[in-house]
């Protein structure tokens, strides 16, 4: 498993949250989103944009996400979402984060299945799996 | 399983889609949300609101839910959400969420297990579970 | 001013409002923005995507935007957004939606200016703004 | 015009960008939403979760909003948020929003007016205008 782990700070706000007053589950998702992209980001110090540029690739979409609620959060609160690849294949990676409160609660598991994808050379329009460089598996083993 | 099926359509809208051009994949999630709510009132003929209302609810939120991506979707894409309880206990039920593309291809499959809470009454601001009254169940099986 | 109306149901979803148990008003400028878009279907036959393609345009982002809130809504309240264009210039135009509860009472007025755009020949990346047809122009005056 | 002025940095999450690659509008009220939660917390020293409790509160709801948007943002870029209100009366108050990019460009003008609103003592579950606290006026004048 590589090493490298990242931690991203959220400050829930009024409209993360729906009117349980707790965050719209949703919301965790576009969190784990930011912050699969700030793990890459601190790793190799690229932003998704200039992996995306110095590749070619169009992005990495979701493949199978899951995501486990323990305890909730409200408006206001802060919390950390800590994040990590467990898995390195060809084209595809797992990912995951563990939402944490205060005293390092967990509250959120989350789980993720992602894969490089770029232009389909034979499709214009169309995507295709892209071979994940080694400089970013080495990146994350730093 | 109960019988009971509901099919939502939703139509992409561009605010729902990323710079892939495709689906930012956390509004999946707030459709199959809503795709809960509308299974229930077809099933219940009560909206989410006369149920939180009719059974002093607060809601039922997510404990564990998971989708797997298998074809994307772009803006101005007509989509059909399938839904249906796959199993009730107690206080806590599973519900299957088939996202269909034209010709009936399966786009994604969404699984949730959520839990139906109400206020606790040993703790002022607090949540605690709360049985699955019988006419529910009974609903999902006419 | 084009004559022509057109009017686009929506239910509001539990997602869709805050923790004061009305919506969070920045889902209503998606809500237009979906609106406008059903606009220009409904009036010229083409979806968003179409246009894209038709005309080589990148979108028609927003310049300017205001909205008035005088009734809220809550999540299962069906609401119409009754949308127009009531200018066009050269290469901008102006909208107003507005936001119908029961009984017609109007909830919040919605103005909008927009820009048609497409790529800059000029620029790589960039974009400029782009006249509009004028068959857009004549299928809002049928 | 109340001297207190607070800016709150934001990167651009992918999740936040529309097919043109631009953030789509809508975000930047959620963004603003944010930020006018942050200017009352810098203010103040209270959450608005801490003045709801307080004042006996709702929330301080949207009246009227418009925003005139000069430069786009993508993915990745990091903005300021710079807030300050920019009137009070008696229960309803305004604020401007100024988006700033690298350099301190002025890329987007935000206008708010909101009302301060709690529970109706004569309507259950309904909302009424609550007088803005003194010690609310002092501390933006400090």
């Amino acid at each position: 498993m590589p090493s490298f782990v990242n931690r991203v700070p959220v400050r829930i706000a009024w409209g993360d949250c729906d009117p349980a007053q707790i965050v719209f589950y949703p919301r965790y998702f576009a969190f784990f989103d930011m912050a699969t992209q700030e793990l890459f980001r601190a790793a190799t110090g690229m932003s998704k944009k200039d992996m995306v540029a110095k590749y070619n690739l169009i992005g990495f979409p979701m493949v199978d996400t899951r995501a486990k609620f323990m305890i909730p959060s409200a408006y206001g609160d802060d919390i950390i979402i800590e994040s990590r690849v467990t898995e390195f294949r060809n084209s595809s990676f797992d990912v995951t984060h563990h939402v944490l409160k205060e005293g390092g609660k967990l509250a959120i598991e989350g789980f993720e299945t992602r894969v490089l994808v770029g232009p389909d050379p034979a499709k214009p329009g169309g995507m295709k799996s892209h071979k994940i460089p080694a400089e970013i598996l080495a990146a994350f083993d730093k």
